[in-house]
């Protein structure tokens, strides 16, 4: 898996101070790389480990950063260059090639001709699977779902009839994309079912993390945008909507109806209600609710950070009469201000 | 797929205005119905709606509202009917019949005549699986569990040994019953295992969301009442008792040993601790912690809603300092208080 | 599965008072056992049980509490008694035997002689299976897992290549192993990948819970401690470190980079952030959000209990308004203190 240190500036349009034939193996962080492991520094606050670090050589951004190791790769971008140099070192993840004979497909499925479907997957008629894309063992494919080009669907994935799952997408692991939204009618005899008749519509360059679950909408799609990356065991309810290269962190959960913006950032443990509208690029702090609709693109939170448990149950004790303290609070304040008053006159 | 809109009026009880020939093709949104569709007025508030749409029919509660369009079904519960004829719209979901010949089924289970076992199913030894019953390809079910008829276990799912699923129930794709409960004895070498020897048994007509996990007891069964609606991973503890018809949205967790009424509602994100009884009807609101039984059935919370960022961390270092403060305020109560006295004097 | 008194006191180091012939079919609790029961006395407040329980024997602490049932087991820690007699009363959990003709073994993986490998497994290239590992229908055993002996994987767990299982490890169902952290640059075209190329290294004696997920980490390993226990659905980003004993339970989210100590117990939906750092010996009561690092073993919060829906809403807008009214306390308290100043002179 060796490239030159020569090779991998050409790949990220860097520029090599050192030894530019210097065969790099793997990469590595600056505290445990090797003499073969191309390391980086993407944060300027640890340029001091430069001193120290035994990587064969470093992406940096500066030339005065390249002159404090041995060997560097000069780019604009450190951390976007480590990130596409990645792609080079991924191991062999699976030994399967073609269709493999345990699998069940239907013979009203279309495959292209050079995709890989690994052991015990089960594609159901009607299914289009596009060129270059790998399911991955046990995962099923439900009746009429369509799979764009280049799309990796990993092992023990389900995806249920209809879903249309764009190019370029990654689909991790007990993931469930297209089973019922949670649609019921109250009735005398208890809750009667509303049959979710919308689909699931995925974008390209999707990536969706281990067990998330992608409802298909009441009526019309759940949609998903191009770009989203979704981390494990994120909720997607109905009819939600995401806008193009939003990124939401795990154990997230977003309502039914509810309409996300481009560009945002949402980090994990968050819980979105439903039926709400978020502007483009909101981030969203750590398992924060929220409950009304955001117009403006900036930073908002409601999660509230630990504290040892004795001082935390004083603190909640008093949150909890916090409305009597404030009515005490505003009665005091007149009876001041009154007393004050008469004494001025 | 096509229903006349007088047969469809007959399935719900309702009386058609209009074009009882004309034919319903599908179900729709009253802002994006076509000429073929069924839409419904479900909530007065979107009355305005019925000017506009081009839905060819719509489910209306009163034949006031039925006059405002060319076509409709007057009914007494316009959502309620929706939900019903949502039944006749559904599309094939799979394309298998009988028992799929990949299916791993045990000599020693009893499969009814008319159930749809998927490909690449597990049913292993002593398993009985009732008439009607589909099992979604790639399911295992484990050593003597028991399904009733008409349920629906789709592809993936995963239930343990002895599991007793009741009639006419869905569970969806990566839910996961009967694994064990969670529990250990500490002892001075680390946790002692304690084997989960209860089991799980699950009532008729409830439905299980994609990726769900409900324990097997320690002892004693976990109980999932008559039609309890479950959400997507949601998180349901050993020993836990949900009572008939209660609805539990989305990735909210039980603990153990806790007890749940009927008719409850629990929104999504929600944690409930363990050994608590909650009564029936009980409504949680989202994102809420529940760390005490509940007695009475009304609306409990303790979620709080997100704020801009800037603004929050204020909020919360207040927060932080209530205690002190609250002392202060008692201290400077006093002191004004004695002050007025005096001064009284 | 019967087994007198006299035995099982022995495999506990307990001295049996009464019948020591009497045979025992199941564990029982206090409440409901029978007359073929051992039932356990586990927390003292319970003891007035022991005059109503219908168990045929009870495990206690001593001998005055022997005294007060029929028969019983006398030992030092009568709840680890219980645990370990559990391991008696396991029903067979699965039919299958030695490697089923449907699972799929690469050529290049290495079987120990005596493993059981269900129904429609997969397990990819140069795989190691130890000595009594049970593979359950299924699961999918990526290339390059290596996992000790005496492990049990579930059926329908996702374990991805390279993964390191430890012995006697326990994983459950539609869990999954090594799928990649979340992980991606920001570019002006939107998220680059940066691909996940560490795994996850598990120690010995692990229990991982259904539905939780363990991602791979992005150079370096994620690290799982020996004896380390996690409920259902938790997830663990990339690189984290979880130090030997710890116990995390349902719903807990741990972000990249965390390292968390040994002997820890965390509580349900819990979110823990990245790059972290937590003793030993820490608590973590349920629904906290930890924000910061921890430097001392002891008990940390952020949970807030519910209240009536009412009630917390006024508490809501006060908390809100609290650095408002912190302002004008602040105020108030200068005004009165001057006042009183002036007036002592």
């Amino acid at each position: 898996m060796g490239h030159t240190l020569g090779q991998l500036a050409v790949k990220v349009q860097g520029i090599v101070k050192g030894d530019a034939d210097l065969v790099i193996e793997r990469l590595g962080t600056l505290e445990k790389a090797d003499k073969v492991a191309l390391s980086f520094l993407a944060n300027p606050k640890y340029q001091n480990h430069l001193a120290t670090t035994s990587a064969g050589a470093v992406l940096v951004k500066t030339n005065e950063l390249a002159d404090l190791v041995e060997n560097a790769i000069v780019v604009a971008n450190p951390y976007l260059a480590y990130a596409q140099l990645s792609h080079l070192f991924v191991p062999k993840t699976h030994g399967w090639k073609g269709v493999h004979s345990s699998a069940v497909v239907s013979l009203k499925a279309i495959l292209a001709n050079d995709v890989v479907i690994g052991p015990n997957v089960v594609i159901d008629d009607d299914v289009v699977i596009g060129e270059g894309c790998v399911i991955g063992a046990g995962s099923v494919i439900g009746r009429g779902v369509k799979i764009g080009q280049n799309s990796i669907i990993y092992p023990n994935v389900t995806i249920y009839h209809d879903v249309v799952v764009g190019e370029s997408c990654i689909i991790h692991s007990a993931a469930v994309i297209g089973a019922d939204g949670f649609g019921f009618a109250p009735s005398k005899a208890g809750w009667e079912k509303i049959d979710q008749l919308g689909s699931v519509v995925i974008g390209n360059n999707v990536e969706i993390g281990a067990g998330t679950t992608v409802d298909r909408g009441a009526i019309e799609n759940t949609q998903i945008g191009h770009g989203v990356k979704i981390d494990n065991q994120v909720q997607i309810a109905h009819n939600v909507v995401i806008g193009d290269n939003t990124a939401i962190a795990a154990c997230t959960a977003i309502a039914g109806s509810t309409i996300i913006g481009k560009f945002c950032t949402i980090s994990g443990g968050v819980c979105i209600t439903g039926h709400l509208t978020l502007a483009d690029k909101v981030h969203i702090t750590g398992m924060s609710l929220i409950s009304n609709s955001i117009a403006e693109g900036c930073s908002y939170s409601s999660g509230m950070g630990m504290e040892p448990t004795t001082k935390w149950r004083r603190t909640v004790a008093r949150v909890r009469r916090i409305d009597e303290m404030a009515k005490q609070f505003a009665q005091l304040k007149q009876q001041v201000n009154k007393f004050l008053e008469k004494v001025d006159k």
